[in-house]
């Protein structure tokens, strides 16, 4: 049985998660337009029956790529006060991502003494390469938590195209992390890989595996693929090639998305590894949103087909 | 609608093809044995809607890899050989391959000389290593075919785990290869990459996809993952967790190549490429070849199922 109770759902890893991933407005938008923005977000949500929001801190990662950013980068607000501030009818649960990078630790710690864990959830971040400058680094914002709200149900990334994530997703499991949450994975095949790594080096070491939220995004044009491959994500050469000679990218990647949730639900299930999904579209124009909210209500029709 | 001539389905790029693969027997083998090894295979294939055989040509590969082979090598005999001396009694096509640089050229030509294109197709192989001294080159043999006999059907391998196969299978083409054989695919996004590639520069270059037979293998121990692995089969990781894994490894890798057959077959259909596959067992144990017999039915069931 689902509870609509997401930190329970993550602390105890049952249930089968569903979340809408969101970019705040950018910082420049007037208040005005914010609320139009956070009324439109809310709408959009009514009718999907998610377990919770997410809600991404957006940083400059021009460090992690030499090569143009396809979709220029535009600072957006924090999502913290995005949440505070306009999400107030929101009713279920948000987790709030928070790029510590960003953020002086005293920062960080005054808004984890500040946050409510019954209606928050948190995902911390590091850098996005080696060399970056940064205020705070993971491992200090990972004790920062530890001491400061241990009760605050704290995530992970999790990044399918690295061959040792198991390793680094066991190493922040060591430091706090009660869940993760994947880059958007389109190559099933690396990401049933790190799920499985993942799943035999807990049993390895005695210890539980904790929720995986797989991300999926549609990509609805050859723009958005461009940018997909500049964030990281491993595209597979037939669909990169499908997209380019398709009719309507949207719909084949749609349809390619759907496949690969029933794919990794059929996975996940059989190897036993507690799972859930997170939709987003990494493209603000509207087809693409649309079709992402679409995407969620239908992997929702999925996960309830059997459960678990 | 089939026609039960492979040659003529190779030819025209029409139907979706199903094929055995099989190794001859050990040259050391008595004539009496090989005589019983035939019977017994004529027995096992009876019953399955095959479009014909595979025999191979097993070339002492060391020189591929420097690691330990799992299964040792043993010289088998000239599938030619085998064919003409015993297996009168198979009344459907065989398609049997030439690993080239074994042969002076004027032992390949007399043979391309003497076959009967009406009831065989060849696979020339080229060296499993540059380093490897030949008899005989992939382009000399190549020119050979088309000089003595261009209406016997000549196909190349193909090996889905090279990023730039698509090219290579053009050049192949280019000499005279009009169907192609995969090495062993475990790793189906690999494979359809390489499909899709190749599909599009045929597109590009004006010219006709030649029919790509996908060649499917049961894994019944983790010996035969190493055999498989050594002989640069891409299995992905998450499988060959769960053959390590598995109470019954040949059963997971069973329902794993139909699992892949499924997906082969939907996507081909929906590309437009003529298709097709061929069942063999690496391993020479029995169960695993009962099994590759039980998967080469099941694959035709699902052939079967929508004919184009």
């Amino acid at each position: 049985m689902r509870t609509n109770n997401l930190p329970a759902m993550l602390a105890d890893g049952r249930g089968e998660i569903l979340l809408v991933g969101l970019t705040p407005p950018r910082r420049s938008a007037s208040e005005e337009r914010v609320k139009e923005i956070a009324a439109v977000t809310l709408a959009r949500l009514d009718g999907l029956d998610l377990d919770g929001l997410v809600l991404y801190d957006i940083d400059d990662e021009s460090d992690r790529n030499p090569d143009e950013r396809p979709f220029p980068y535009l600072p957006t607000m924090d999502p913290a006060v995005f949440h505070a501030d306009h999400l107030g009818a929101w009713s279920r649960p948000t987790v709030i991502y928070r790029c510590v990078g960003k953020y002086p630790e005293d920062d960080l710690r005054a808004w984890l003494g500040e946050v409510d864990p019954d209606r928050v959830a948190t995902v911390f971040v590091g850098p996005s390469s080696g060399a970056k400058e940064v205020r705070t680094d993971l491992p200090l914002a990972h004790a920062a938590h530890r001491e400061v709200r241990p009760e605050l149900l704290l995530g992970g990334v999790s990044i399918t195209e690295r061959g040792d994530e198991h390793l680094r997703m066991l190493s922040k499991q060591d430091r706090g992390c009660a869940f993760f949450i994947t880059q958007v994975v389109y190559n099933v095949d690396a990401t049933k890989s790190m799920l499985s790594d993942y799943f035999y080096a807990c049993t390895e070491r005695g210890v539980a595996p904790r929720p995986v939220i797989l991300t999926l995004s549609v990509c609805g044009s050859l723009k958005t693929l461009s940018f997909l491959k500049w964030l990281g994500v491993d595209v597979p050469r037939w669909l990169a090639n499908a997209l380019h000679h398709a009719a309507d990218p949207l719909a084949e990647s749609y349809d390619q998305c759907l496949a690969n949730a029933r794919e990794l639900i059929a996975f996940c299930r059989r190897l036993g590894l507690p799972f859930g999904f997170n939709v987003e579209s990494v493209s603000i124009r509207k087809a693409e949103i649309d079709a992402s909210m679409r995407l969620a209500a239908e992997v929702r029709q999925l996960l309830n087909q059997v459960q678990r």
